[in-house]
């Protein structure tokens, strides 16, 4: 088959022909009908030296994935071949505290999982091919009906990722409550309809783009701010004796967006770093706000994507998608890492293309 | 009747004669049983400024008090003279959000609230006196059979302090995680047999000063560790693959300790800032461990003191106390300074005298 | 002022001329601008006897009371004369523990409270007059901007009931879950709108009657079914593997009602037993699911109300509403007694008329 | 080896020689250290049809197993030969939405379960032979230091289902709350152990049995009632202004203490069924008291198994047991039918016997 491969740090990946997988005991083969391009990819391919990371190359890349079931290994139960299914991307060992509880992201024995804080197209090979081997069934979820791979695809890793970082926070976003997205990008578009499909607080949009503020009106957002000094005065202002936001989410991360989400929030409130642009934000007994919990949060938990994965066949959540053919996944890279792409770019290797959503 | 006042910026406070105090509509009067000295009154006596805070001297001292009903303002149900009790320190507006639920300290109309963020011996005659003037009958708590009003006084504040903390670590509590009090003085050593008390965790208790830990021993910790340039580490040792603490607790606030706070948690685990050293904990994407809640508390709600009173009038909770005659409150705020004493200092202007726990 | 009032068990009410209400210490007088009519106000006219309940006639009538605020007592602080505001119900003595917590339906010392277990209309004077005295400043809540009082009124206790039942099962309620809503009048219209405003969670309505289901459709209901011999193995047919449905809403109450709620619940699930009609539903070992947690609701709490105002005023629940004159107050419960009436009647004092909704 | 084999319907188990079991891929052996002789197998024995049950005999007896890691399949990690471990014994399908959380006794998917709602020793092999072959690493515990396999057996079960019962509590379970056990037998003893050392409520022990309630108070029960008419009415006696228990735990569940517990509990408390005495409790809108949850409860989680081996190996819950020689487990079984056991007997293959606890 085809696949993808990033065979040194440092360089571009390559289309290569490599055997078809088999899945041994409890494994099972899908066959890819989409896997999501995500600019984490692009720093694989640019950013990193030996040794930075438990693993190395070569390996496939794709780690947001969907398709059909292909081929069971021994023992599997309660999956056909033909059925269409997702792909868990954080692989874990499935049996400490954390994986127990689904919460594969945080595995607290990576020397037990497959490989060490990585998964499909993280060290092993991932889904931009015409096969995913995945090493256990619990790591494969049905698609409830009616939902393309090509959607789900992205979804296992950009809706889930926002849909985890919200629900922490569903017990303070009440009716009065309101909530902050920061950065309405390929993360903070899906925040604004998570928000909006599961909680009835408001919403306000922070962006410095005029288009992405926009976009987040057309999926509900009750405010939507050009980003500046003024910031969370404004977001301030919008609430009850200006109180500030019950729960803010910033998927930037700078300095400059968690000092906004910081300043904005209101006592007892959540802040949620989900962006990487390594910004920080410093907590004092004075500041942020008296009980403002602030935190990281990293993907998101098995039962989680099976909750995105329904909300998306229902309607209530809608990603931006635009496919390409494998034989294009460089080319997608490039336009990604150009800034040239609206929406996810998901490679799809069966040559079924058009746009996702 | 006597009162301790507090008449100008950066002076010493002095016993004076005043009027009694007459109950208002809704109003209590309580007779003063004990009057906790508390580290921030030193505050109060020697830092700020005229403008630092939103009201100004001359007010009595004493925010931490319990007594007996004196006298009843009109429409007051459910109270009846004679009756002990402890005195809800933190007045705010009472119909808040927050107010509404009990939470005080985080009132959202300080204008509407008696004294803007204050209460009795914050802006407003507090309790170092013969009565006390509580203006509204919700901030009078009955005291549980059994409570001498000499040891509830400290606990409406060093007490409720730490119960709150912890309280909001519950869910994380369980029989397989770790909780860490770093600095086992005045809130530090409650909060250890608050944990022994309403939780299975295991405790580890962190100070600088052996004798500190050997009353964190004595109390039930599980581990005492010197507080070093190790701890973080020695911490993880403890716990099962190094996985860290589930919930840690500063009572320092210092930039070193809050540190150690954060590079002991563990994943998905809280590290609350009650300390108020001045120091800062910056959270990243990448630090503390995934998911740590980094936060800061201040004080406690209503219906909590009601717990930490029954703890403590079951035995559960003891708080070590010193006490002094309302003729001596300057010279037991001298001592405080010090460092002389060892335990709260509780003044007490019936004379009644003696060890209170 | 005019008022309704009740002069003796099994009588009609008769409108009289009775002495304006004066604020004493703490109490608000509102100016009427709505108060709804309620099917418990039928009972109070025909179906108790003397000692049935802790209070007795005379009073006005009118539970469900939303208006302007007209008169301040002594030492009410961050309410204004004209200001629109809602009147909380039940009347606790308001600082017990679930006092304290806003939950006043469930006092637990009701000898301190205005009337044990009632409130206005509900043993003292209501809100079918042109003023209304509230016993505490605590019991009024300011309108959100933009809601009339007419609709306020019967969310009150129409909108709050069901809003406090849902809420409890908000954990419950993720987006693969499913909610059964039965009896869909005057309390089960609202609760699909509630359902579809703050949970992403299926709704499926039930009822007897074509018109009700429609209705529920209409607000956003994914299925309504016509209650029968087979509703629970529909309901059970409708979610994933029949496994059931997470939380099922009986505004009904029959024994009919009950059986279909039990036997169409999810193990893990909820059953929450709205209305009165006076069924039972056993729990055993066995039956129903394991851990369906089944219990009954009343009423709701105060800082739901604001919530639940906060909704309507966004225009994210509407209730039905017909408005008549003091004078037709009479006329309004004959025809609510002999089922005349869609949507909730709301008394409206001003003269001030016109639907409400 | 010798296993004791169930081979029909209404028979006595019968000590077999069969061959050694051999664990296919991801598959773990266990040699047993102690299987618990549990009262459900009188039942398995004597009073059950053909058909009665998903699955039939033959089959080994032997729910609650402890023991050491004898042999691996292919692909498990984590595990080492040797190795202590506890077996947890309700085994799912690993894969639906309970079992995803490790409540693998609501196992939504039983047809893809090893068997049908059963597990080793429930329709597959079990513990009462020298080894077990459990048929998923992830059913597999280690044991934390320091916890005998004897002792670790009953707690798989016995001590297992009062905690997840208890933990379900955990947050009405404050300071100022009381929890009451009825029926202080072989599970009912360790959930006074588990309320002590996981809350800070108050514990009321009621049996019929003087002895019962002496055991209780030796493990700190504050209160024990000899079990009457008057029951309900002495607990709400117990409780401050008579407001009830916040949890009631009935581990007999007949029709009678059933009622004790509705009657006696608090408005918003809960009441869990756990006895399988086959009695009722009927729900009504005025009974029990509002928002009383009543539900069921059967068995508990995986990530809770941790929990109760942990306290046992800190010695916080101490099981009491009687060993016995696999050659005489039908004699355990007759003892334990015809009431002459204390504690819970458990078979030790190996011959090391002794008072485990």
């Amino acid at each position: 088959m085809r696949a993808l491969k990033l065979t040194a740090w440092k360089t571009e990946p390559e289309l290569v022909e490599v055997p078809d997988p088999v899945p041994g005991p409890g494994e099972v083969v899908v066959r890819i009908g989409g896997s999501g391009a995500c600019h984490s990819d692009l720093h694989l391919m640019h950013d990193f030296e030996p040794g930075a990371l438990p693993w190395n190359p070569p390996f496939t890349l794709g780690h947001e994935n969907a398709g059909w079931v292909h081929a069971l290994g021994q023992g599997v139960r309660g999956l056909e071949e033909g059925q269409p299914v997702a792909v868990y991307g954080p692989w874990g060992c499935g049996t400490c505290e954390h994986c127990a509880l689904g919460i594969e992201t945080y595995c607290e024995k990576p020397a037990e999982a497959p490989v060490p804080g990585g998964g499909g197209g993280l060290g092993l090979d991932g889904g931009m091919a015409d096969y995913l081997l995945v090493p256990s069934q619990r790591l494969v979820l049905p698609l409830p009906e009616g939902l393309d791979p090509v959607v789900a695809a992205p979804l296992t890793d950009a809706g889930l990722t926002p849909y985890h970082a919200i629900r922490r926070s569903w017990p303070k976003l009440t009716p009065t409550a309101t909530a902050v997205v920061i950065g309405v990008g390929g993360l903070g578009h899906m925040a604004v309809q998570i928000l909006k499909a599961t909680t009835s607080a408001r919403v306000i949009a922070v962006d410095t783009r005029p288009e992405a503020l926009k976009l987040a009106e057309s999926f509900g957002a009750d405010l939507a701010l050009i980003s500046g000094k003024d910031t969370a005065a404004e977001i301030r202002k919008a609430t009850p004796n200006g109180r500030g936001a019950d729960a803010v989410f910033d998927f930037v991360g700078a300095d400059a967006t968690l000092a906004i989400a910081g300043a904005a929030a209101r006592m007892l409130g959540d802040v949620t770093v989900v962006g990487i642009a390594g910004g920080s934000l410093p907590v004092t007994f004075n500041s942020p706000a008296y009980e403002v919990s602030v935190q990281s949060t990293y993907w998101g938990s098995r039962p989680e994507l099976a909750e995105v994965l329904d909300l998306a066949a229902r309607g209530l959540l809608v990603p931006e998608v635009t496919t390409f053919p494998l034989e294009e996944a460089v080319t997608a890279y490039r336009r990604l890492a150009a800034g040239e792409l609206t929406g996810r770019a998901v490679i799809v290797p069966t040559g079924l293309q058009g746009k996702g959503a």
